[in-house]
């Protein structure tokens, strides 16, 4: 994997398809490592969600003792550059935003650069939460709250915001959702993990999966214990009649928007899904992330809606108002309402004051509100992403659907990683596609080879700069196009 | 187990002491036992935490299907009456605030009576939040809070929650906490789950707990594969000395103020279990639930002051503020951080909102003083307590430090249960003894029989009665404490 082994060296990480120029001198041969590494993330070179070489590989390739390279993986865990789960290695934290950022005297490494743009997934600079509203909420939340409220909680989640979401739901998913049957959860990882739990402790053994996702789920589904095998993605969404052939007690999709190609599961899958449940007495998990934002037509209802009692439907504040919040919602099949309360355990994790926040934000109107005012402003970056790119390159569409808060450009066959390369070293932060791709897949895919660009997550004045500095980096002479 | 098998029967369940009234007609079977089951967690006869039979064993005891059993199970979890977790079976839920109370049209069961007096460890009345310092502090935290802190936020916690905590817990506690080493978490019970993966991650095989303690946690350690050999618990708090002779990687104490018997860890026993920690190299949980509440003198350091790099300190705001928080913190050793960190992985579940807001709080000193007029009220309550109780009963005394939130009244031998159930039918929540003892113990060790009241949960006017209750239920004579 390594060119070479001298000790200050440019080192070809071949199955990240990175280099890394590491001085590798003596007794700062560790410190060297991590500090090469670091900065490998800070400038974006290491994209997140990239899983690093075992620790094994990496050592032999650079003729170091393992443990060197182990004590530096730590590190960078510690640090939050990396994480480390059981069983799926060590990958670049996904909140690639450098989180040292914010620790002001870092105690190794150098400060993050401000200046890098997030255009990536993940990217978490939320300009525009509705400070103000949200605060009116909670003062109206704490004014009323019974004195019970600031107890430990009921473990499905608070009734007022159970009551609040079943009505929201209804009305802009089409979810039937009585509240007995809605159960909070700290967002869409924490309530996958519990519907995974639920499912394992039924009996269950694989979980289908979309062939393009995050890997984040991909990686908490597979230590839960579950086998998940990919349905192919097209342009109609996830191909369901492949669930026929797999032989799969449930499956995970996104319908309303794939993620994070971007398109909606046609009709006919959603036939096919549904069909399939029905007669194996199979789960659909649907993950509704982004179902309020679709900008060129009303958003499709949720799968939910067409069969309660074979869908688990997830929501989350995170695109919606902000990740910070950490609430999600999941509406549960009654069959499996007391497996998944007991996977949630009698002790809440979600803060009782937050959710009486949220169901008065919810029910007052506010909510409604910021979403509409967030749609206009998503519609609007999504239009100046296509004119900008149409302008500045023949060779790159944007595909998907005009909705959800990032769009994807394909890029000419193959061109994928030096485009990456060259916007990590204008400090502009941005996704491939290819990190996404399920891990059973080839790398021979060379079809789709295309960016995920997150227009979310930026203040206007940044998101302007952010765009030119993208259309810059897009291949747009032919002859860039190999 | 049941005194007989017909349809209309009084049936004494053995295992855990309590009469029922079933009837058991025809088609209304399973309907006739959920409401059974559910009319005696809401009287108090059932007491939070208390283990049901297992479904075989009550189905065979009661001559009907198991099936039946289970599924009323599954409903009384379902409704929140129960918990149940993988392992260690169905237990009435610790949170025995009658959950249906609050959802108004119940669909089953008679909704709770309101007039039920919470002195039960884990009632959850917090009269005192206080709403408006925390408002302000809310309305201060958001009005600062720079754009990356509506993001996903660091799986540490945020760093201005870890700073305020630092210094916090340095000045009150005497911890030596570098904001680098503290995690924040949603509580202890989330918090001891993630050192206990961390601990096993590592290799460990075992943890010593108290021989009282909650027994939620001992399940949750239990789940999480880990021996959980007791250790003696006297008035000298645990008997660390017992170390020695068990082969284990970790200890999980309660040193400040031993839950629920109220006495502090001597300091030769102090000494002891440092001692152990270092010659063994082995982890002290500190779990320092309510160090900030004791009444007769300056409270004792904590006991990572001592040696910080062989224990896992655990606090949190469930006694401090209230439950309603769900935020809790640990302040790790260097040489487990990586591990607790990984075990946390890389998606936050604490509302960064909510962190924020407390840093505030307490960097503003609101917390210091919401404390410093909470120890008021409590240290005066538990003089009444102490006044009313030696006032009725000669034979009762109450034991343990003048400290804490809860307070032990020791009961003639034997008599724990019958107080138990005159308290139920007054209407009266409030915890035995023997509902915190470890399972391998016997139930011979009849010298412990006492009650635990929690003296904090209730509004002024409520304790007043609730006290007079209280004491109505005490053996007075001699010839009724056989």
């Amino acid at each position: 994997m390594a060119k070479n082994q001298t000790n200050s060296s440019d080192v070809h990480l071949a199955g990240i398809g990175v280099d890394l120029h590491l001085e590798l001198a003596g007794t700062r041969l560790r410190a060297g490592l991590t500090d090469a590494l670091r900065e490998a993330v800070r400038s974006g070179r290491l994209a997140p969600g990239t899983r690093l070489p075992a620790s094994r590989t990496l050592a032999t390739d650079l003729g170091i003792a393992r443990s060197t390279v182990t004590e530096c993986y730590s590190e960078l865990v510690a640090e939050g550059w990396f994480t480390a789960q059981q069983g799926s290695g060590t990958r670049v934290a996904q909140l690639a935003a450098p989180l040292r950022a914010e620790s002001g005297g870092a105690k190794t490494g150098t400060p993050a650069r401000r200046s890098t743009q997030g255009l990536a997934l993940g990217a978490a600079d939320f300009a525009e939460f509705p400070r103000l509203a949200w605060l009116a909420a909670a003062r109206r939340a704490l004014a009323t709250a019974p004195p019970d409220a600031f107890g430990y909680g009921d473990p499905r989640g608070r009734l007022e915001l159970r009551t609040a979401l079943s009505d929201y739901l209804a009305r802009v998913r089409g979810v039937r959702a009585d509240p007995e049957r809605i159960v909070i959860c700290a967002g869409f990882h924490n309530g996958l993990g519990l519907i995974a739990r639920a499912l394992k402790s039924r009996g269950a053994r694989s979980i289908a999966v979309e062939a393009y996702g995050l890997g984040l789920y991909r990686d908490l589904l597979r230590e839960a214990g579950l086998d998940i095998p990919p349905l192919t993605v097209d342009e109609q969404g996830a191909r369901t009649d492949e669930l026929e052939r797999l032989d799969v007690d449930a499956v995970l999709l996104t319908p309303a928007h794939q993620f994070p190609t971007g398109h909606a599961l046609s009709p006919d899958r959603r036939a096919a899904v549904r069909d399939w449940a029905r007669i194996t007495g199979g789960l659909i998990l649907e993950d509704d992330y982004d179902g309020e934002f679709r900008y060129d037509r009303k958003p499709v209802g949720a799968l939910q809606g067409l069969d309660p009692e074979h869908v688990v439907y997830f929501g989350t504040t995170s695109k919606s108002l902000a990740p910070a919040l950490r609430v999600g919602w999941m509406v549960v099949p009654e069959r499996i309402l007391a497996d998944v309360l007991i996977a949630k355990g009698s002790v809440e994790v979600v803060s009782v004051l937050e959710q009486l926040t949220l169901a008065e934000f919810i029910s007052s109107g506010a909510f409604d509100r910021h979403v509409r005012s967030r749609r206009q402003s998503y519609r609007r970056r999504r239009d100046q992403l296509v004119t900008a790119v149409a302008q500045s390159s023949l060779d790159i569409r944007v595909t998907g659907m005009a909705a959800g808060l990032q769009a994807v450009l394909e890029l000419p066959p193959g061109s994928e990683g030096r485009v990456l390369e060259d916007a990590a070293r204008k400090g502009l932060l941005v996704s491939g596609l290819s990190a996404f791709r399920h891990e059973s897949l080839g790398q021979d895919d060379s079809t789709r080879d295309a960016l995920v660009v997150n227009y979310s997550a930026l203040s206007d004045s940044a998101w302007e700069g952010a765009l030119r500095e993208l259309c810059s980096v897009l291949p747009s002479r032919p002859e860039e196009a190999r």
